[in-house]
């Protein structure tokens, strides 16, 4: 089959790739539209030493699923941790945290930008009829961006900062603008400004934000200088919250999060149900997000999109 | 008056200081009963730039309270922020982060260990007339103890790791103790253990400790030692609070807490009403955590004492 491959941190497109196999429990899925995510691009420079077929972010169309016929021609957006069920965050209810698990594109499974590829099927979710491909595939990072509220309490009367105007960025402060809370995000540039103003948001610039002015941050940039800021603008015994993995190690000053007691939240992987539901809403406007669309066989091009600067959601299709 | 003095990192028993000046708010309290702790021995070595008495921890007795004169003859105990009651923080109900506190014996305000000092009306706690001096004196550290409680909802069925068994770590055991949770602290040495033995608390070395095995952890020795074993015995959505300041930037891999959904808490002063309770009702054991008692006018000796490897809590006496 046809799908993008990398190996050694390098990419390719490929015409020779084995079709997955599909055994009881799991899915056959054939793509419809992926989205291309900050962790894509950043495992070609080697955040993970995966080798296999890369992207976690789709809409599919289920072409088999043995012992769960019912799923087979359902239109599916799916969980990416595949899990052991067995360990003791799996029976505690922790599935994000499984010890044992893969990862769809990410660690250990093949990805979702090829023809085919493979799930779990107690990873699917089916997407609702009003809700059309372009926007089912923001599923996942949305999901990642609501995880902020599984986690802490956004009461409307905070002053919330979103440091980070880009894929997640964007996602995370138009879920929080949902709160009614004070809501401010951090661009680089005057593009992103213009385009939060489209979805009534503020936009500030870093040397705009005043210290200790946020009970609540959101870091989305993943950069040493974002946390700097986030850290710096986030008061008094309130939380920072971290959306974004950072390439290697940030130093600290633990003594100051003591004595300001500042809790600082890692956040990963959210919860699909609650995105499905806010998609089919339509409380929040992700069609200006996209900014390019590919056929699968250009693969190799929506990945240079993904990567040039301000590039948002690039989606890649399959007819 | 008499009392200890520091200037330049360097402490002196001085006859000759000025007694303080009481201005309507305030109140003018004779020491009874102090104690030292480790903020205090960390002040010789630069960690705050502190110049006049030092010192925190204290049982008092009210001499004069103009304006508030029902507490004249009180024997008190009292919080350590002295806050300007007007900043946002201070309005907002998180006086602890007054933008414009000064902190008795430690930033801006005479402490504890001298003949008389003074303190906001405000501030002061009756001490219960069942609670001796020797055991109210550790309402602070042990407020700073419940603070974790304050900020985590510690369920009973957590496992919970104590890193730490000096004077504070030994109070936060206690208090853990009395939430029925899987409760085991750190030790370095046979003599916590046998103590903490006294209590019915398990004792653990630190290479007993196994990868991800805590629910929380509480980081209460302000090593990066110590901070890297907390890290890594909590587990994949788990909660690090952090107790103890540290000297120094410490180096985090901030990705694995994103990635594993870390929460890092940081906590310092605790509420006084719910320790003076918890003293009251006789549920936590302290006599044992008392390792010396000097006069005041041995208090260079009782500095020495405190700062000695395996002593818990020094206190500073005067008739």
């Amino acid at each position: 089959m046809k799908g993008l491959w990398l190996q050694n941190r390098q990419l390719s497109f490929r015409t020779d790739l084995p079709e997955p196999q599909v055994e009881p429990g799991m899915a056959l899925i054939r793509l419809r539209t992926a989205g291309i995510c900050a962790t894509d691009l950043e495992m070609l420079h080697g955040y993970y030493p995966f080798t296999g077929v890369p992207g976690h972010e789709f809409v599919g169309g289920v072409l088999a699923a043995p012992g769960a016929e019912g799923w087979v021609g359902k239109r599916v957006v799916g969980e990416i941790n595949l899990t052991c069920v067995e360990c003791e965050a799996c029976r505690a209810g922790r599935e994000h945290h499984c010890a044992n698990r893969t990862v769809l594109g990410i660690l250990g499974h093949d990805g979702v930008l090829a023809e085919y590829f493979t799930l779990p099927v107690r990873n699917l979710h089916a997407v609702p009829e009003g809700v059309e491909d372009e926007l089912a595939v923001f599923t996942e990072p949305l999901a990642a961006a609501l995880e902020i509220q599984e986690q802490v309490q956004v009461q409307p009367g905070m002053r919330v900062l979103v440091v980070g105007a880009g894929r997640l960025g964007m996602l995370i402060a138009q879920t929080l603008r949902l709160t009614s809370c004070d809501l401010k995000v951090v661009v680089r540039r005057q593009a992103p400004a213009d385009l939060l103003a489209r979805f009534g948001i503020a936009a500030v610039f870093a040397d705009e934000v005043p210290e200790n002015s946020a009970d609540l941050v959101a870091e989305a940039t993943g950069s040493p200088d974002g946390f700097a800021l986030s850290r710096r603008a986030v008061r008094p015994a309130g939380t920072l919250a971290l959306k974004s993995t950072f390439a290697g190690d940030v130093t600290l000053n633990l003594s100051s999060v003591v004595v300001d007691e500042i809790t600082l939240v890692g956040s990963r992987c959210g919860p699909f149900a609650p995105a499905l539901r806010l998609l089919e809403s339509g409380l929040v406007d992700l069609r200006p997000l996209i900014s390019a669309r590919y056929d699968l066989a250009d693969g190799l091009a929506a990945m240079e999109k993904a990567a040039e600067h301000g590039a948002l959601k690039v989606l890649v299709t399959q007819d």
